[in-house]
Formats: structure tokens, C-alpha cells, sequence
């Protein structure tokens, strides 16, 4: 095989290797600038609430995950073996590794614990449309504390997160577990009823919910809400009159009750604006039992941040605990910012610091002292075969906002970059 | 099945869930704020250094890591399928996947190119004595630059990360990955001698070096620096004379011509302290073509840092162009900062904001003011059932700073919180 050949096979191979595995992905340049930058902002209010970082591995038994937990499906989960042959599983979901650590490192502590993480999860869906498999999240979640002062803090706490990543216009979404649980129990559905009833609101079928509704003996009353659920959203006290003049169920009085609640502490915060409730909202974990809520901005399908109570999910690892958690997906925030042109910074910026072999101790000094104010100085040997004018479109192609030279004779020549449109690597 | 039975079993099921997958495991309290402070400032010397963030997926595909690219053994790395039933890996190591990125997405870059990370990798070892499988890695790598200085400013780089760190007390040894290679080609071994004779050597086992030499018809010169090998470190210009006088191979002789220029520069950098050359230093890693080095300290085995020269990986993925990289073990510092007790901090602090309900606007304004100054402020609502000295211990028991009462008549009461020996959660 000739030379050229082995090039040619080792450039074919090579343009193979280039490729990640579908569902996810390489960030890089200003978009992965603004991704870290993003992450610590919303990082950094979760933390001024007092939540402390929790690091949980990327890996675990798969049993922190099973169907009892009520988190994801097992078909979507990344599953492979350890040497002694247990199933492992890359984390789906962050909420039910925090509440393993809470049974085991909080066994004794009966108030408040929290916890905060910044963490990837991993789901197993078919890749399509770009839908990731791997997404950071940055969330919160406290234990012990089940008044409706932890449900409205949590609340106000994403909002606090959304307004602080640069995003203005967006809306939270309310709703609680135990609505359509009492109204179930109302209707006297069988599991598989029941199970049929919650697809169809889940996929907003509400036609189908009606047709599904004719063909079960379910009271008229309890008929009537689930019929009206499309329009239970908005204004909470209109809803509570609706459905309170047609149930007396105690897990929708409660719900209701703890919702009318948390909007007056909301009102407190100032934050009403942001909120609407709905009525018929489900969430894919079934392990939430109380307030669920989740923050939606126009042009992204999918909810940027999620969250809700949890009061049995710790019990299940031993320790009986009322949580309540939230996670801002980054990935969906960043879109969302990206789209509505919230990024206010245009350059990686830094400055590139260039400088014949002959004076490179001064340029070194130089560096260092640059560095010593705060500044990013790139080191750049000059070669005697290059002209300047290369290192010029050299730094406007690292989008650098810089370039300084410093010369044979020691002396320094500035030069400001002029921004590539889009912004380089 | 009684209820206590029930109970029973759940507890007992709650016990065996309890545990992560032997060589991974939960950071959270102090030893978390701590690990994210230290690569925190790890990664900003890194960036004051001009290199970019990137971020790779969790995993690849296992061709990106194949025996072809020189990192870690197959037989060490997590492997699953993806739904197509291709190998995915959990990366055993990031600079193949950046490696593969440059050739992706720099192409047609021809200059300099500075990409950073922070990251987890995964290594399948058989779990024992502590070792982890997961380990935090904060690392650069620098592309398209072959000079010497380039060597030295990643050395450098090493060096400041680990004193800002923290640590004051570390050594980084310095060595060539063509010394090896040179002299294995000059002793004319086959492959499979060159093999004995690298593993002996990297075990440190210079009687079996001297035996399996004896055995061989290796030009007695030769045999002489494999015999001096364990003590050709430390002073540079010796173990230069000693090997010079031994031999004329042009790969020896390059590698040395080399190292003497490096040391030159990190003479002007003024971290000659903190270095030692090491001809013995072999790496795990097949792809470093140049200088390799690894920071050790008094009492870890293992190495903190570790870095070099890997010439021809990117042209595995299709781009030729030299490259040369770091990683700091976040991990593995964290423990040699702990044992050599050089954590300066000593409570996680924070504010607890005890107020009753009926008080609550006040507090939430309160609350809103110290976050605003920069503090961090837990709120807790006060249980007239809780006696105020139930509270005072619960922010001992969290590592709190001070505790806030804000009475039933609105008045501010303020108590220090005296630190547990050895901090809370």
C-alpha cells in the first residue's frame, strides 16, 4: 500500500472518528462561554438561599432508579454492568440520588436540609430533532419542610433563577399531583382507567377525555371538571369556585387549599406576574405528591425548569422526609436565550500576546503581570517567517479583542481586534 | 402482611439501596464546597492562560478511544450500546474527544488553538483500596505549537495551578517519552523485548532491568544507561553528560537538546524549585511523542497532575498537528490539601433566617436585602411547638455562621453560632 493510500485511509477513518454518538454533543467557543457563565448564575442564587452543593456520581445502581422510585422509564435509561454483573445506570434524574444521600447522611436530622447540585443527566430516548440524551441541570431540593412557605420559596426561587440568566419574558406554570388523584379517586376509575385518563390529559387530548369520559359511569359533577380542565388555567380563585362547587373529595380541597396559599405567599414575594395555574397538569415523575410547576418561554416547546414535591421518594431509601425540589434544565435555558437574542456578550475576548524568542522574558513578565490585573493573555512565539498582518487575522479569528506585540527592540505596539461577525472559536 | 412487616421490609429494601457502585461515590458538606472552590481556581488560572472552554459528551464512541489512540486499555473502560448497538464508552479520558473536536471543528486552523475543560472521566479499574473510577479533571490543551516554549508555558501552567491551590509542598517530574523509545531502538529490542523492558522499567523494577538486559546482546553503552536509569534524575546537565557519552541516537539526542531548552525557559518562569527530570518516566499513555510530566506530593502515591506532548493524535482524527496537554486530578490534590491540612476554611457558614409566620413579609424583605449584599440566607419558618433553642443547635448542627430571629414583634435577634469540631453538612 503506498503512502498515499495509507493517508487517504487514515483521513477516511479519521472523518469517521469525527462524530459523537446521536443525542449528544461537543459545546464549544462563545456558546460553551455562555453555557458555564449561565450555570453560575443560576448556581449562585440557588446558593444565596442557603442550599449547600451535593456531588452524586454519574453511575448508579439501577435500583435508585426502578419504578418504584417513580422517576423515568427503565427503556430510557443508559444501563451496563459492573464486574460483579449489578446493573448500573447512568442518572436519569438527579431528585432520587439526592434523597439516597439525604436517608444516608441525614438519617437523624429532622428539619430543613438542603442540597443543591450542577449535575448532567442522561436519557435514553430515540435521537430525533436534535433532542438531547445528555443535559446539564442546575436544581435545588429540601427536605423536611412541608409547609406552603418551602412550596412558594421554591417557586420564587426558579423564577429568581429565569430573571437572573437574562431571560424576561417566560411563565410558571402551576399545578398539584394530587388534583388529578382525588378527581380519580372521585370517579372511582380502575387503575387502568385511570392510567388511560392521564395519558390522554397529559397529551392535551381533551376530546379525548370527553369521548373516554361517555363511556364510564363517572358522577356528572366530577364529569364537568374534567371536561372544563383545558380551561382551568389562569386565575386560581375562578378555578377553585369551579371545581369546589362540584367535589367535596378531601385530596382536592387540599390541593386547592395549599394552592390558594402558596399564591398569597407568591404575592408577598411579588412574583404573580410570572405564574399561572393549571389545572390540568401532570408530570411525567410520578413520585411528585404536592405542588408541581414548570417554566415555559414562547418559541421553546419543551419546560426550561421543573419541579414539585415529593413527600414519599426519601421513605423509599429508609428515612421518612417532605421534599421538595427543582431543576433548571440549562440546555432548554440557553436555547430559549439564544433565540430571543438575550446574550448580551459578542467576543470571547482575551488578549494574544505576541513576542520574539529574543525578548521572551520581558514578554513573559509581561504575561504574567497582565494576568495579576484579571486579564486572559494568550502567549503567541512569533515566527520570523510570519508578517504581522497573520497575527492580525489570527486573533480576529480567535475572537480575541487584543493583540499585542511586543517587538525586538522590547517595545510594545497594541492593536484592537475588529469582531468576526458570529463570534470564532 | 402486617404494616409493620411492611415497614420492615421497606426499611431493610431502603438499607441495600443505600449504596453507590463500589469505586464511585457522594461528595457533599465542607469536602464539596471545597472541591468546587479548588477547581474553581484551578480553572481560572487555566483561562487566564487564554484557553477556551469545551465541553465533550459523558461518552463516545469506543473508536475515539481505541487501542489505536493510545490512552487507556480497552478492558478499563465502562462500555454500553446505543440503540443502533455501536460501543459507547464513558470517556476513560478527555483529550482523545478534544483531539477529536480540533480536527472537527478547526480543520483549517493552521496556528495556535487553546481549549480547557472541567470533567469527569471514568476508569473500569477493579475497585479497591479507595481508588476511584470517577475522578474530576480540570485540564488544557494546547494545539499547533511545537516549540519548546510551549512545553515550558504548560509547566508553568501546572505549577501555578497547584501553589494556587493551595498546595506548597509538591515536585513535578519531568522526563521524555523518546529517551525510551531511542534507547529501545539503539538496544535493537524486538517489540515484544521492548515491551518486558517498558514494563519492568515503569514498575521500577531496575533488578529486573538489569537481568532481562543481561540476557539480551544490547550494545553494553546502552546497557549502561538502562542500568543508570533509576538515577538519572534530578540535575538535568549530569544526566545529559552521563547519556551523551553513551550515545549517538538521534531520538535520544533530540529529547535531551529539548529538555535543556525547556529547563532554560522555566529558569526564566522561576519555577526551577519544583522541578526534577526523570529519564526513567514512562506514561500509561501511548500517545505523548515528547516531554511528559506528573506533580507528585509527600504522601500521595499517586500523581496529582499529570501532562505532555502528544504529537500524533490529532492526525489520528483526519488533522496533523502537534498538541501538548494537562490535567489536574481535582480528586487527588483534594486529598493531598486535606492530609496536609491546607483547607483554610473551616465552616460552610451562612445565615439561618428564623421567623414566625406572622411575620413573614418582613422576613422575606429581610431575607431579599442580605441576599442582595451578597449573603447567603436560609429561611425557617418557626414552629411555635419549637423552643428557640432547638433552633440555635440545628444551625450549629447545619455549620452556620449566625442565626437571624426576626420576632413575633418584628426585632432583629442575632446569635453567633459557635462551629462543630470538624463541620456539619
Amino acid at each position: 500500500m503506498s503512502q498515499e493510500m495509507n493517508e487517504a485511509g487514515k483521513n477516511k477513518k479519521g472523518q469517521e472518528l469525527l462524530h459523537t454518538p446521536g443525542g449528544v454533543r461537543d459545546i464549544y467557543g462563545i456558546e460553551c462561554a455562555r453555557k458555564l457563565a449561565v450555570e453560575k448564575k443560576v448556581h449562585d442564587v440557588i446558593r444565596a438561599y442557603g442550599f449547600r452543593d451535593i456531588e452524586t456520581p454519574a453511575f448508579e445502581y439501577f435500583d435508585v432508579f426502578s419504578k418504584e422510585r417513580g422517576t423515568v422509564q427503565s427503556k430510557e435509561m443508559f444501563k451496563f454492568f459492573d464486574r460483579g454483573n449489578n446493573t448500573l445506570v447512568l442518572r436519569p434524574d438527579v431528585t432520587p440520588a439526592i434523597a439516597r444521600c439525604v436517608a444516608k447522611y441525614c438519617r437523624e436530622e429532622q428539619m430543613q436540609i438542603r442540597f443543591c447540585y450542577t449535575g448532567n443527566t442522561f436519557v435514553n430516548t430515540r435521537p430525533y430533532k436534535g433532542k438531547l440524551q445528555e443535559v446539564t441541570q442546575v436544581g435545588a431540593e429540601l427536605y423536611n419542610d412541608d409547609t406552603s412557605d418551602a412550596d412558594a420559596e421554591m417557586i420564587a426561587i426558579m423564577i429568581e433563577c429565569l430573571k437572573t440568566s437574562g431571560l424576561k419574558e417566560f411563565q410558571l406554570e402551576i399545578g398539584h399531583a394530587e388534583l388529578f388523584r382525588g378527581l380519580a379517586e372521585e370517579a372511582c376509575l380502575d387503575s387502568c382507567q385511570e392510567k388511560k385518563l392521564r395519558d390522554l390529559i397529559a397529551s392535551k387530548n381533551f376530546f379525548g377525555v370527553e369521548e373516554f369520559l361517555c363511556e364510564t359511569s363517572v358522577p356528572a359533577a366530577i364529569k364537568e371538571i374534567f371536561a372544563k380542565l383545558p380551561e382551568l388555567l389562569g386565575d386560581l380563585s375562578e378555578c377553585i369556585s369551579f371545581v369546589k362547587a362540584r367535589t367535596k373529595n378531601a385530596r382536592v380541597l387540599g390541593a386547592l387549599d395549599r394552592l390558594t396559599k402558596v399564591r398569597d405567599i407568591l404575592d408577598i414575594y411579588g412574583v404573580s406576574d410570572y405564574i399561572t395555574v393549571d389545572f390540568s397538569m401532570l408530570s411525567k415523575y410520578s413520585y411528585y405528591t404536592g405542588i408541581i410547576f414548570r417554566a415555559y418561554t414562547y418559541g421553546n416547546g419543551e419546560a426550561l425548569a421543573a419541579g414539585g414535591r415529593y413527600d414519599g421518594l426519601v421513605g423509599q431509601f429508609g428515612k421518612d422526609a417532605p421534599a421538595i425540589g427543582l431543576a433548571i434544565v440549562i440546555n432548554q435555558l440557553m436555547l430559549a436565550l439564544e433565540r430571543q437574542k438575550l446574550f448580551a456578550d459578542a467576543a470571547l475576548g482575551g488578549t494574544v500576546l505576541l513576542y520574539p524568542q529574543s525578548v521572551r522574558k520581558q514578554a513573559l513578565q509581561l504575561a504574567e503581570k497582565y494576568r495579576k490585573e484579571g486579564l486572559a493573555v494568550q502567549m503567541l512565539r512569533k515566527s520570523s517567517r510570519k508578517d504581522l498582518a497573520v497575527y492580525k487575522e489570527y486573533a480576529k479569528r480567535m475572537d480575541a479583542s487584543r493583540l499585542l506585540y511586543l517587538n525586538e527592540n522590547g517595545k510594545l505596539e497594541e492593536y484592537m481586534v475588529e469582531a468576526l461577525p458570529g463570534g470564532g472559536v
